[in-house]
């Protein structure tokens, strides 16, 4: 465990029995240093997440099957963008798969919501990461009842069926909810609509996304409930400060790389007569 | 133009008239500067490139179809690999486009060779990286006679055609030939077969094609004299020195998203209005 947590960013920010409207979104949980500290922890283990991310992606190349896969949920402003830029981007982009998933097009509406998801799942050796993804189709879905209750009901069951066929294959999950308090993310939405290099990330209908807050809440807190399982569990992460975000996320895949027990693939070929072969090439 | 070019790399490493047999791999074309004030130059400018990066990544979101894409070519060990992880890995991941292309997969070998490529092109305020392209299917191709001549000789016309296609709709194509000398590429090799941490960088493979390079060198000349157009130009990256490919590209990424003259997106909104929907909202 790195230094100033006090336990695991792995149990200290486990879903399992949280209440979402008591969740303290300033908060750093588990973590006792401050922000000093943690930009100079974060400088540190993201050499470790480079290092062993290079490893996953040799073990790729070398015909692991296995890939990592970071699932990051959010309401608008919450930061997943700059996880993707700052945590993501810290790692070699070769062995990075990255999907965003926006509203669905007019070809994605035709098909299965899983449709989307599965054409952009990690290969092996890579470590994806979806900006918003299959569970959009219980979040913003239920919360504007863009399908029927009977429709979306299901699919708590079906995306943990889901999953569970993803692991089964190899790939762990870790799964972010990122939450940022009403009052935060007015303070974002103010800062797009004063910097000019900010306008482009600022849509209108963002604001009218806050009216449902108490909506999403309840969405968000139905798909904690019924879809954090062993395999695949959920973790929430309060996310008003950025500085704890990224470096509670960096802890999260270095934990999960960890566990994949990653050594570099043995040499599929006699180095010495390689050697030999070379000093004549 | 940055400080220590006598000119800029787009003109140091033009590849018209050059004759890659008398390509001096270890020379820094343009930059007079050595390998400190090249790594010091780089960390500069990777920050202009980052912002230049951003400014596009935001015009694609507002609509705007330009794209940027790197083609990088080059014998193995040539630090294609290297410049995708330090080039293009200092700049957002969800502004990157990023497609190696290695032995063609029984389903792409059904189709035509362009087949492939057209489903990895970026997309509007993306930058793009080809890790090699279509241009094996005049490399590799042409020197192992994998098709007859009758087959591979259109395709230089075929390509320009393709490419003068890309640019109508708005990519800069930044087509970039990394050379690497024979001593060097053995230095390269030997030290993947020294180090248990590279041995899956590997293959014996090649070696086997160290016999091939002056068939290789003369594909090269063909492709460089045949597709080397106004709209698409080749540079030559002379490349036994790392930190000199990395500057040299990051200089070439730098002035085509310079040439493109970006601005930050303008609103599609009244800020005035927005700004106080936000305050009751």
């Amino acid at each position: 465990m790195a230094k100033h947590w006090s336990r695991p960013a792995t149990e200290a920010l486990q879903a399992d029995g949280l209440r979402i409207t008591d969740l303290d979104t300033s908060a750093t949980p588990g973590f006792k240093g401050d922000k000093k500290a943690g930009k100079e922890l974060l400088a540190e283990r993201t050499q470790v997440l480079s290092d062993l991310q290079e490893k996953l992606y040799a073990n790729g190349r070398s015909g692991d099957s296995r890939s990592v896969l970071l699932v990051l949920q959010g309401m608008d402003t919450a930061g997943k963008g700059g996880i993707v830029r700052h945590v993501i981007g810290s790692v070699d982009p070769q062995g990075v798969d990255h999907a965003a998933f926006g509203v669905p097009t007019e070809e994605e509406k035709r098909h299965h919501y899983l449709w989307r998801i599965r054409k952009q799942l990690p290969r092996g050796g890579q470590l994806g990461v979806f900006d918003r993804s299959h569970y959009e189709d219980v979040l913003v879905v239920r919360v504007h009842e863009l399908v029927p209750q009977k429709e979306w009901e299901p699919r708590y069951d079906e995306i943990n069926a889901f999953e569970r066929e993803l692991v089964d294959e190899g790939t762990t999950l870790i799964k972010v909810a990122m939450f940022v308090s009403l009052d935060e993310q007015k303070r974002r939405l103010r800062e797009r609509l004063e910097r000019p290099d900010k306008y482009w990330k600022f849509n209108p209908g963002d604001i009218d996304e806050r009216a449902y807050w108490p909506a999403y809440q309840e969405a968000y807190q139905a798909m904690l409930d019924r879809t954090s399982t062993k395999y695949a569990p959920w973790y929430v992460l309060p996310s008003d400060n950025k500085w704890f975000s990224r470096l509670a996320i960096t802890e999260l895949l270095v934990d999960a790389l960890e566990t994949l027990q990653l050594d570099w693939p043995p040499a599929k070929f006699d180095v010495t007569e390689q050697l030999r072969r070379l000093d004549t090439a």
